[in-house]
């Protein structure tokens, strides 16, 4: 982490703002998260929200004090948000729970980035009316990063469920939220975007995807990206592109369909080598392979959603998540913070606005067309 | 397939109408698949289309004449449709083609299902514009079988490309059309239908998604299906249902998602066990494991969308599609035929439309309720 590049602007300790319950594994999943975090990392700290008492308890354990021994803050809160919990009730009574006290650090700039496995919905709400949105942005996007062919191994999806509904100026912002997380979490300096589509030729699909296409087009020179124009599904692990635009309706099935397409083949694959004794002795000697495939595709190791578009970042880890789980995301949101991703989106989309008008005045193109040509 | 379920209408040979040119590896591909089948099924007979001359000629070779000799006619068909034909094109001037050919021995009842491994865009148009649409579907669709955990091996999605747009009645329709390919072509008796959303609660997604609910669990007890309510992308290769609801662009979107994700896994498979000698090795003992997994998971073995809602079925195979994709996609129209598919659909969709209106009234639900529990 030593070796940061010259766009980063926060420096020395970061802190990271820990919702340290809601999670399907309770809080000792996520304090043994952190701590596996806080040994690879010396430049890390910790503020923890939820029963102070059992925080403190848990990162007291031996395993664990040692690495993060005077790295960790506590504010107690006494309830928690439970799966089942509705949005509309957490946000008019969720003032004790630990996941708005960790939305409060961010809020109050404690830390510049707040780590939840908690209920999705209600994270979602919660920062809506805590954090706000960014001025310029309509509709905030959750954006996940996905395996991929490309060299960086992972492309970016956004949005997969903040919203089901999406115009022409949302996928726009989209874009131009999914740039700056690739410049800054994938560190691509010029990110080529697609526009999910169910064909690559210009007059399918539906009419308000024709306008994106116009408006993310148009704003791909002064924005510094490249846009390779609509793409289809088997292009979201592909290479065609770095960052896949798409409302949350769509993003959200194709993810959860990638997800259990992933998981069904896994199972296939256990049964077949689990089918005869010569199988099993296959997969004896196959274990040291088995186990490269595994870490190239477990998704423990890709954990967390962000939620773009708000003042602050937020870190949204699987439900599920275990330690290592627990670690990516906090790994991921220390990464973020570090580059100062929070102020750099919000400068990206102040202007995302103007592009739109600028992306339509054919003028700007034939100023802007000589000087690259990233239209393909 | 000598044993036939008593609602079987066909009887004895059984003729499928081929478009033999189009697909990308030529009429070779075609002629040794339907070799295949015809050597698996003594039942089944075709009318091929296309360049006569070249098609017998293929058909004479030895390794195949045993199988087809006396089982095939010849329609003489010029022209070929490319991949890259725009089907307004093909819609005005495509009379002298094989696929226009192939349709036209369903529309005259020479045959009740074509088959081909051409232009989806323009075969979708021409069965349009040809064989024409049931009466009572505004919409024709496309549906794929899909891998699942399900005992029959397969869930059957619908729409996947047909058309971006559906609204709350056409998805009732696709409800209606993939509960009679459910039971002709995967031999359930009472399917359980699911209908894709963003959660499963009730309040989520989209307004047309709230009242093709409705529709749906409405039509559920006079129509002898089981609807589960909504589900997830991850339900899409699961055992939660066995009929996928969905809009052509969301289920174009999820297929195409789905066959990338499990393409990039197959290939880190194979460079996991090609990275060391040890693993090399362990790939050779692993080798009938792992053809146990390729067979299980192989799309050639379920090749073949079917277009929903036309006079006539028409089965799209893969444009890659080799011998044995082809020879798939022959038995599962074969299948579809014998079943008496065709009018077997048309029945039901015809009362789709009065479905409609009883879902929504009060009283006919009372009226069924009791009979069976099938709302879930």
């Amino acid at each position: 982490m030593s070796s940061q590049p010259e766009t980063t602007e926060a420096s020395g300790p970061v802190v990271i703002s820990i919702d340290a319950m809601g999670g399907d594994r309770g809080p000792a999943a996520v304090i043994a998260g952190i701590a596996q975090s806080a040994k690879k990392n010396s430049e890390i700290r910790f503020i923890l929200h939820g029963d102070a008492a059992e925080l403190k308890r848990l990162a007291a354990k031996r395993l664990y004090a040692r690495h993060l021994d005077g790295r960790c803050e506590y504010r107690d809160a006494a309830e928690v948000v439970s799966m089942d919990d509705k949005p509309s009730q957490v946000m008019r009574r969720g003032q004790n729970t630990s996941m708005w006290s960790a939305l409060e650090s961010v809020r109050n700039r404690e830390a510049t980035v707040a780590v939840s496995c908690g209920n999705t919905g209600a994270l979602m709400a919660l920062s809506m009316v805590r954090l706000r949105k960014i001025p310029g942005v309509n509709r905030p996007a959750i954006a996940v990063l996905w395996p991929s062919r490309n060299t960086q191994g992972f492309n970016i999806m956004l949005d997969v469920g903040a919203d089901v509904r999406a115009d022409a100026e949302d996928l726009l912002q989209y874009a131009m939220m999914g740039v700056s997380y690739a410049r800054n979490g994938l560190a691509l300096s010029r990110p080529r975007v697609g526009l999910l589509n169910v064909g690559t030729e210009e007059h399918k699909g539906r009419a308000e995807l024709r306008s994106a296409h116009e408006l993310i087009e148009g704003a791909a020179e002064s924005a510094h990206y490249e846009f390779v124009g609509f793409v289809e599904g088997g292009d979201i692990p592909g290479d065609r592109c770095d960052v896949i635009v798409t409302d949350g309706f769509t993003g959200n099935v194709a993810l959860k369909t990638g997800e259990g397409t992933a998981s069904l083949i896994g199972q296939r694959l256990k049964e077949a080598f689990a089918y005869s004794p010569l199988s099993r002795f296959a997969s004896l000697l196959a274990f040291t392979s088995l186990r490269r495939l595994q870490k190239r595709i477990d998704p423990r190791r890709v954990n967390g959603g962000v939620f773009l578009g708000l003042n602050g970042t937020v870190v949204k880890s699987h439900g599920s998540a275990d330690a290592t789980g627990v670690s990516a995301a906090v790994k991921l949101a220390f990464h973020l913070a570090q580059q100062g991703f929070s102020d750099k989106l919000a400068a990206r989309v102040a202007s995302a606005a103007e592009q739109a008008q600028d992306a339509i005045g054919a003028q700007d193109q034939e100023e802007d067309a000589p000087k690259e040509g990233t239209h393909s």
